[in-house]
């Protein structure tokens, strides 16, 4: 598993706790590097939701996003560690977080993770 | 939560109160500003619903999204107004509303909220 | 409720009344008359249906499509009324109208109905 | 119904007997002719089953479909008469035929038919 | 049955083995001869799954695929045995493996089948 | 050539008429009648103009499209007195007019016709 | 070359003889056989042209090109003997003729012929 | 000709004004009124044009586009003042200003207009 | 420049070597290994082709690109190679070969060589 | 203009220099940093070339693009200095250099830079 850094995405209250809703946030622009090679790796990572008590802040996700940027990550691992992150600071009900990865050697990988309150 | 205005919404009588079917409504010309930066938003905004006794006037619909252009709403808690807005003039069965709004920083997020008339 | 003209659409007998299966109409070149303004309305009209004792006549079928040319008709009235005959004449186990109409005003309206025997 | 020439699909034994799969076979090039007006009818077949004892041998399934090419059938008899051969040849435990017919009239028309074994 | 060549998939130790995750990955580079007349065929193989105890390393599956280059293979088997092989170097707590093999003859043949842990 | 009923497209004077500038107007919604068979047309006409004097004022291109509605055209007729109508109403420096027929009898036809100024 | 049988286009006056425009006629579901093989072929046959005194008949393209049905023709040869046929009897100004042919062997094969009158 | 309020675009030096390039700005968020109902219209600017002494300095450009929100404007007028605003400011050497507007009573409209230095 | 092994394509006469006309021949299933890494390549191979005295065989093109199969070629050579034998054996009036191969390292490459007779 | 640090592409023989033919390459994974805010940018970088003496060599085009990732450039700019290391480079006798970048601010840019040889 790979040894992951300090970062934060930020709470904000959700404005209809007493509602089941769901949010849907998806960003083509993540780019992390190939552990073994050391080569940039690219992905779109997309966050579908139930929220809790919070709803997650769009900036700090962004700057949450970024700072994978100059770090080694493999696929299946770092789509749970993003999962387990906005678990911990967000808290939803029910996440789904799915990492599209760009082809590499001819091969396409998607990495499908989720999480359910009380689970 | 924002502060709404006075916005109405035109129910007409459903002409066929006795069967369940569907009315699904999108609206790609949907703009209102963001509340943080002032800058304009722009979203669809789809709804499915089950009507009950009435359905909804189009001409009202469309002047009912309109007044939001100038005003400043947050992605997650517009949607839910606007379902709320829907559910008071109309009474539908059931109801979806879905906001899907245009990339801002690389992201895009659509929001989808749910209404079920006893639950 | 729209007065609906006397149509008429032609049973022929199910080849196949033991077993179930699905057939799959859709007709994009349906035109009626905005009842407010007398302005033609588009549509696409879809029938998906588990036939009875009979199927229904192609040219037939394209006939009554077509004696709606010069009507005024509201949107969700005439795909509940057109579901209203088409069980009438044909007597089918189960079947679904969807109404897909050209968009107006910035919207796009779509109607779904349903109807099945012994409901 | 229409009267069935004599025609013959080659069962192959099924190399993995012992598990349940599904085969997915696409025809895009069927022709025969309408039994009214003895003009060309196009449309695409498609076979989705899960085999028993045995697979169908693809050549020969060209030439069952290139049987079809001078005779007149309607498009809910031909898909139910396709289902009955491959069940009686084939031995499927699931079959579900799919006919979609080149438009008419304006019209565009899907047939699908579905078997199971025991049922 | 093919006879099967000793081929290996090497398995690395899932870093997340506590959750139940799934993985897809879409190789459109597969090609193998066809059996009876010696021509190549071509096919996008598709895995997804649910890893065990282990993911697949996606290196040695590019080198797995590619050993299937200058053999003989009917598409229906080679899809039921590249199950087996995965099954039996992965262990996946489930597997999908999808064969969606190019135009031959004017047909179109997909091929998929499932394994799930413990049935 | 058909008998055209007194039409009129309404010309309003071109904002810039100093400047070489292009307008294109295109319109899904056109419907005649066969002359032949009296059966619904459908087709979508498309213009392409440099503006002269003039401009075309939109409601009035929808109602002169409408009026074509319970008349009997041939497709490479109406689509070159449409231009006609054009050039004498607006007069402009350069036209397009294209009317792209919807499928019949399994033919798709699209007919092009073009005016210059001076030529 | 392929022998000929007889076969008829029947031009209709052109109902706008003083004017250049251009007509595009496209015809999905040409079939004819493989002179080899005796194998359905199948392809997309599209005229496009400028009329000179007359414009080709709808009815009779279509019938015209359903008598290639029985037929075996070469793909190059078969499009150059359409572009004769329609230049005997519609005598346009200019012509391109395209027949798109369906895979045959994972190979596509499209063929182009072009006349212009005194050339 | 409409009346233009005090707009401004910024320009900044083109860092590369010995070679010529080509750049292509499309901003799909672009909204007026319409000046005769009041009604929100929406479209999408495109601007292509190769830079003389500057560039537009692209916040500037948003903000631009911006102070048309609340103004009534005609399509082909407003396509037309862009233009010529971009050239005041940005004297670029060659310049196309597209406008491609939603629909509006079922038709779709698009304005293109084209300067040239020393034209 | 690669070593080229003895290939060849059968050239057959032009029914029609009066005109000139265009083939357009698609061939989605080209495969060779890379020089360097011995790693199979895969590529589209389309040929445009003005058709001098011959036209080429089907059957021995698609042996002819068969015959690459296990050998090692680049992508700039292995385009114009292929180019120069069906110069070499079918002496077309004018020619052009378009190599386009699948991604690798995310980066896609496409080649594209011409032949005109007498140039 | 942006400071350039040292990069190389490396030139490799062009296997056939005395024909003209055309290379396309296609980087869809190219990110650097935007100046002002330091947030990352992306684009698609695409080639389009007519080798002199030598053509590229693909992993040195690779790297190059990578040694971009942590440098802060302006759109227009950083085109332009690829165009001029190419060029420098690999001596084309034609290239085209576009670079494609990621909507920011609801505005997506492309930028198109051109080089002859002798011009």
């Amino acid at each position: 598993m790979s040894t992951r850094p300090t970062r934060t995405l930020e709470p904000v209250p959700n404005p209809h706790p007493d509602r089941e809703y769901e949010v849907e946030i998806e960003c083509p622009e993540f780019t992390a590097l190939c552990p073994v090679t050391g080569q940039p790796d690219f992905a779109t990572i997309t966050f579908k939701y139930i929220p809790g008590p919070y709803i997650v802040e769009l900036k700090s996700l962004k700057l949450y996003l970024w700072s994978f940027r100059d770090e080694g990550h493999f696929h299946e691992d770092v789509t749970n560690a993003i999962l387990k992150d906005f678990v911990d600071f967000i808290k939803p009900r029910k996440l789904q977080v799915t990492g599209k990865f760009n082809v590499r050697g001819g091969i396409y990988t998607t990495v499908r993770a989720e999480y359910e309150e009380g689970q």
